[in-house]
């Protein structure tokens, strides 16, 4: 094992990332680059590529060192377009630095976070050699900006298959909202859309008596889903919410009463709530505000996007405790925000999310402070030791 | 003056305009047949063509025997398109009779009224000679079905500008839903559309807190517009309605909270209202129901529909007794249904509407009993003997 060069900082290793083109499902080398470096570390690496009839092929990587209770270190090298390359400061893909920020898509989602874990790892080997007293993996997908079907899930899937346990899972997802130290994810809201449609009859609007305007019926059932909440939250959740996303109905004509009217609705849903409990709420709503005189029809759309938690329990303070030591912060436990693979992994073990500064993410000039990199970097370099103890042959767990 | 003949039957003179193809803005044929049997009947014609810029320019026709009060005949001799033509149970510019119906594109909206119009004055002139002790004008449009901005409007404004005058005037479009002498229109409407915006702020759907929802506000504003209604009727008049016609959003992805939501209205309303007081309403409600959270902005577009009535009087009385005398039906009088170019006409001289059954107009198979054909030019004859009675040299008006 070599010694760590300047070429393993969190910054180069960060700029050696954001070169790679690897826009959803481009592997753009990125992965290659990791498993370069993870090779040489030590590392026996896998480069599964996944299908499935109408997406793009995409690849991934599982890296695994060492025996023993295995913490997993998750996340993607993919990322969202660049939009108008020519309204960033610095090129999307250059990885210039400026002012002490490191400029570039991905910075922050997430190739930034994957570049703090891989550097705090080699320095962890360096430390500590490979006889470390348990497992470390990472676990990289190339489809989690995409349509998510290749990445996270099937990987998962070939783990399991193949053997691979894991005993808690960081996911390096940028998860502080303006400061490094801020907020972990503990876990994560579900979400459920549906479509609502209210067929009605066509006609003219001077003879409303020979119609039936399906909009009077949409904004009824509409006020009956959002009349009440769905809950009040819950011990470690925001109260569950629904949001309409559209209602369309399309008709150019001025003077005529179209025939169908059409919403749909995005529900981030707490614990208190599956799917299943979920939809048999809505359908329960809407019934009672139809009552015999809408007729509707309500779709809701397959989701494998449930709520779940990650109990606060000793793996969560040793992270909290990382955190504090370095940032003088102690992170708040969340689960608030958007979906994340999280959902996927925490069938496999216990998993938390801590990354970087979210703020610019999936904008235009995406940045990270290289600050913050080294930070990040020596957050998880404190994980590590303290999930592997350097003075017990038992790493101690949660 | 040549006595009438076959060729001026109701049926001959239907078939004669129904042959000739004049879907809007296309004259088709139709004008010039009407001048050729108009001019040999003693009329002056006139056709003035009127243009304007974004308009296609569109021929019309004016027409006038006699001196003295003068009744207005009129109406419009462009149709619809005829849709799929292979839909048709006879081709739609073929003036087909089969099973004592007349199937062609207008035969009720409106060449069927014109011909029923047309052969009652060459009867009356051939029963009475051409000093009958008043005057007779037709005018026909060629743009009532398209922009109408060619048509009525201007072949009113041009024949005022000759020193035109009218007494009353019949309009012929098609006014009775199921059967002959049911309804006389002695009013309309007036007509209102307007469309809505609510503006909010996008974002993504798991962080409702940064983005401003548009589309409960639009709910709420919408709501607001219904909650009462505009009036309970007047003596003439139905209650004014307001119908939604379409509520767009245009928002694919089911997980960014839209922008601005918009929906847009009509109102069809009675005689309580001007379009300026409807919209004054308008903004009242709005306002109310926004309160302080609510940014909206609406847009009332322009309209020359104004809700009129030509007060029940002497003429009215006159075309209602002709009615039931040949259809043995009293006809109810009637401000229902869309708007017509009466709208234009009233400011010339208190007009009514009475024409042919509109079951089938703008349909496949647009069609009209032959005997209606003949009973309503009974009608018309009717009304003119008693217009222009023979026995007093001073017509008798109302």
């Amino acid at each position: 094992m070599r010694p760590v060069t300047d070429a393993h900082s969190p910054l180069a290793l960060a700029q050696g990332l954001i070169r790679c083109p690897s826009v959803t499902p481009q592997e753009g080398g990125a992965l290659a680059y990791l498993a370069g470096i993870l090779a040489q570390a030590g590392f026996s690496v896998e480069r599964p590529v996944f299908s499935e009839p109408g997406t793009p092929d995409v690849e991934n990587l599982y890296a695994r060192i060492g025996e023993g209770p295995c913490l997993l270190l998750a996340g993607h090298t993919d990322v969202v377009p660049p939009g108008d390359a020519s309204a960033w400061r610095h090129a999307p893909f250059a990885g210039a630095v400026e002012g002490g920020e490191l400029y570039g898509r991905g910075a922050v989602d997430m190739k930034g976070g994957i570049a703090c874990m891989l550097a705090a790892v080699l320095a962890f080997l360096d430390r500590r050699g490979p006889d470390f007293g348990g497992a470390i993996a990472f676990l990289v997908t190339g489809d989690e900006e995409g349509p998510a079907v290749n990445g996270t899930v099937k990987l998962l899937d070939w783990a399991r298959a193949r053997g691979e346990r894991f005993s808690h899972c960081l996911l390096g997802e940028p998860t502080n909202p303006d400061t490094l130290g801020e907020m972990i994810k503990i876990g994560r809201r579900g979400s459920l859309t549906a479509s609502l449609t209210v067929h009605g009859v066509q006609g003219h609007v001077a003879y409303p008596h020979r119609a039936e305007n399906p909009i009077p019926g949409l904004l009824r059932l509409a006020q009956g889903l959002l009349a009440e909440p769905l809950d009040g939250g819950t011990a470690h959740f925001d109260a569950s919410n629904l949001e309409f996303t559209t209602m369309d109905v399309g008709n150019p004509s001025t003077n005529v009463i179209p025939a169908e009217a059409r919403a749909t609705f995005n529900i981030r849903f707490n614990d208190l709530w599956t799917p299943e409990t979920l939809a048999a709420e809505l359908e329960r709503r809407l019934a009672a505000a139809a009552g015999n005189t809408v007729r509707y029809s309500l779709d809701v759309r397959p989701t494998n996007s449930v709520a779940f938690l990650t109990a606060p329990d000793a793996f969560v303070e040793r992270v909290a405790d990382a955190i504090e030591a370095e940032t003088g912060r102690r992170p708040a436990l969340s689960t608030t925000g958007g979906t994340s693979d999280a959902r996927f992994i925490k069938d496999a073990c216990p998993v938390i999310e801590f990354g970087l500064v979210g703020r610019t993410m999936h904008q235009v000039d995406e940045r990270v402070a290289v600050a913050d990199l080294d930070r990040l970097a020596a957050i998880v370099g404190r994980v590590l030791d303290a999930y592997f103890p350097a003075d017990d042959a038992t790493p101690r767990q949660a």
